[in-house]
């Protein structure tokens, strides 16, 4: 008898309940043994990872999926490589498990400690790219958390050969082989069952579009750590270095368009905004940026620039477009990127501490920058070693989220006998 | 023209969204000035919020409340002053917003500190006790978050009269008056239309019954802390010292028995039982605790003990019942608290370290306590000053939530022109 989608996510709620008590143990070793198991098994299995990808990308380009989506779903022998050079570079990373947040003593001669023990289960719900089955998967067995993943329909054939030797290393190094489960259904349903598991899964992260997240909240009754749109700012400020100014903006434009910490917005300050303008716009029009702008700008560069409407304050391209405003002030910047931003990573240019600190302090986003490009919020670059998302929650996780959020901690408290009086 | 409950709600929420930007920003003497004026004028107008409060107790009683909830709901001179002085010792408390959580440089010079920020608005939705009102605002306000109230039928009039105190002295101090909001409407529809407004609040904390935490995590769009039963236990270890582990049992039991952290369960293990229980039974049945117990307990203890169920070992009794078993083994201890208990406060009593050590790390419950009662778990017994609950979820606090557990934070990044290669 087969079992019926509900019987299945049940089953392995409970599979990974009973793994997260045994990994919550686990010493670093032997996690670390289980990443390198696991590093080796899926150089060894490359062949049979890119046959079942194979067939991914061909039911995929039978279902007339984008090119876009199977260049995203698409694996080769360097990107399988990638893949395990990923999981053994978790091996590197500081073990956050067991380590002592803080400890104090009471007057009543209590000692106590706040230690980081592991979430417990983490579900995992994702679009696309069968890598994440592999990183989300190390990071997770890192902080000795079992993690329910559930990847997208494109790539199930990958993410279960890739499962497979995720598992295989897990029993190889000792571990639980249900340290790391992959819901094996491409059933839309089976995210609505996962997100009511809450007995068995204590967090979910949805890793994919807003609709993913938004279908994922709704219906989730565990705690969701969401990692949304990336509506950034940058503010030239009319004592910036204009030339440390253009180079920020180009960088946190072109370096890389689709990522959430590139900017969407610059705003100018009007004193210094006829001399800077022009010299900046040129830069951004010879890397092919369509700058879109307020009626001051459009004054000042002309009728090249598209004028700007609401709904440009507002939108996160992900492209090489820019929406440029002209502000009279340092508060106006702020009003503005309050009213329109997404909370996640602005930054200000200026050689003056004091509207610096102002910006720094009233700008409410994961991670505000002074003289700096917003790029550069990222679990990577604020030396996390690795990261499973950049948050834009404000409970729990806010910004790169790497192995330490990935922990939870508990109180341990040593007496001689006392009592509550 | 009257708004309509969602109007209403949405007027609510945008008004606290504008009040949490001042009050991310308010400096601490200016929230402990709020702070001052709100005990102030809850002693000025004791006379006004105990009238609207005995009416509230006159539509209960009319109403067929229990006496229980109507003795919840009731305020006196005495409890007033209580209340004054609550929110007075919320004064001295240090004010955790702007400290710098950690602080590093990169490589590429960039400097990153990690500060704590408000967490913007905060829902908290309680049931019958009016001082709710005055030691949530507080909290919050302290802690820079605008909050929206919502409290129950059975004292809406004592809390709106509490409220108008708090609203007023923010006023006073210069913040604005919605700071602290309370929805002016008994209507149960209010729960849920405020749990759907994550566009407005960040965190929704139910205070009350399983009932209400679950109606609020059914339908709730934005991170909510719970804080669920205590299903705690109490292991009498082998090694223990067993006049120490009878003095534990006795406070854990029996000294307030309708607490959270107040213990259910007893284990013991064999090689004591015989020696241990007799004493000890005799000591409890002495302040009227009631036995449930397993058939050794029962062997040893006599007929006097009732025989426990299933049920029992998974029962919250808030009474003075406790529940006790003999085990084999400080891992059937363990696995015992696992299956039944609800991870939220456990103690062994034993003076052997290695064994104490096992129970501390192979528990996982949110404080876990050696040759200590369990109910030094608690905010105030922790030196955290005030708690607003005990949190049994595992994400951004676990255990007391003291002021710091009220916070978020946010990375300030500082460079000097750095953009990302």
């Amino acid at each position: 008898m087969t079992l019926g989608l509900p019987e299945v996510l049940e089953q392995i709620g409970r599979q990974a309940a009973a793994a997260s008590r045994v990994l919550a143990q686990a010493t670093t070793a032997q996690k670390n043994e289980a990443l390198a198991a696991i590093a080796r098994r899926i150089e060894r299995d490359a062949a049979s990872i890119l046959a079942a990808n194979e067939a991914d990308v061909q039911a995929g380009a039978a279902n007339g999926l984008s090119s876009a989506m199977l260049d995203r779903a698409r694996l080769d022998s360097k990107r399988i490589q990638m893949i395990a050079t990923s999981v053994r570079d978790v091996v590197d990373l500081p073990d956050p498990v067991g380590s002592v947040i803080s400890e104090w003593s009471r007057p009543n001669g209590l000692k106590i400690s706040k230690k980081r023990v592991p979430i417990g289960v983490i579900g995992i719900i994702y679009e696309s790219r069968p890598n994440v089955t592999t990183d989300a998967a190390s990071l997770c067995l890192k902080t000795g958390n079992a993690v329910i993943l559930r990847g997208g329909s494109e790539a199930i054939r990958s993410n279960m050969a890739l499962a497979e030797a995720v598992s295989g290393g897990c029993t190889e190094a000792g571990l639980p082989e249900a340290a790391v489960q992959l819901v094996p259904s491409t059933d839309r349903a089976a995210v609505t069952l996962m997100a009511q598991l809450d007995r068995y899964i204590h967090l979910i992260i949805p890793r994919g579009g807003r609709a993913l997240i938004e279908a994922v909240t709704s219906s989730a009754r565990m705690p969701v750590i969401k990692h949304y749109d990336g509506i950034c700012a940058l503010y030239v400020d009319s004592a910036a270095d204009l030339r440390m100014a253009e180079q920020i903006v180009i960088n946190a434009k072109c370096q890389r368009p689709s990522a959430c910490n590139s900017i969407e917005t610059m705003l100018v300050h009007e004193s210094v905004a006829r001399q800077f303008l022009p010299h900046c716009a040129a830069a951004l029009w010879e890397r092919g940026v369509e700058i879109r702008g307020d009626p001051l700008t459009r004054q000042i560069l002309g009728a090249k620039v598209v004028p700007a409407t609401a709904q440009d304050w507002r939108t996160e391209y992900l492209d090489l477009i820019l929406a440029v405003r002209v502000v009279q002030s340092l508060e106006q910047a702020v009003d503005h990127i309050d009213a329109n931003g997404s909370h996640h990573s602005d930054s200000i240019v200026t050689e003056d501490h004091e509207a610096a600190q102002a910006f720094l302090n009233q700008i409410d986003s994961a991670a505000v920058f002074w003289n700096a490009s917003p790029r550069f919020n990222d679990g990577g670059e604020f030396g996390f070693g690795a990261e499973i998302g950049i948050s834009t929650d404000r409970l729990h996780a806010r910004g790169p989220m790497g192995l330490e959020e990935l922990t939870s901690y508990k109180y341990l408290v040593e007496g001689t006998g006392q009592v509550r009086g």
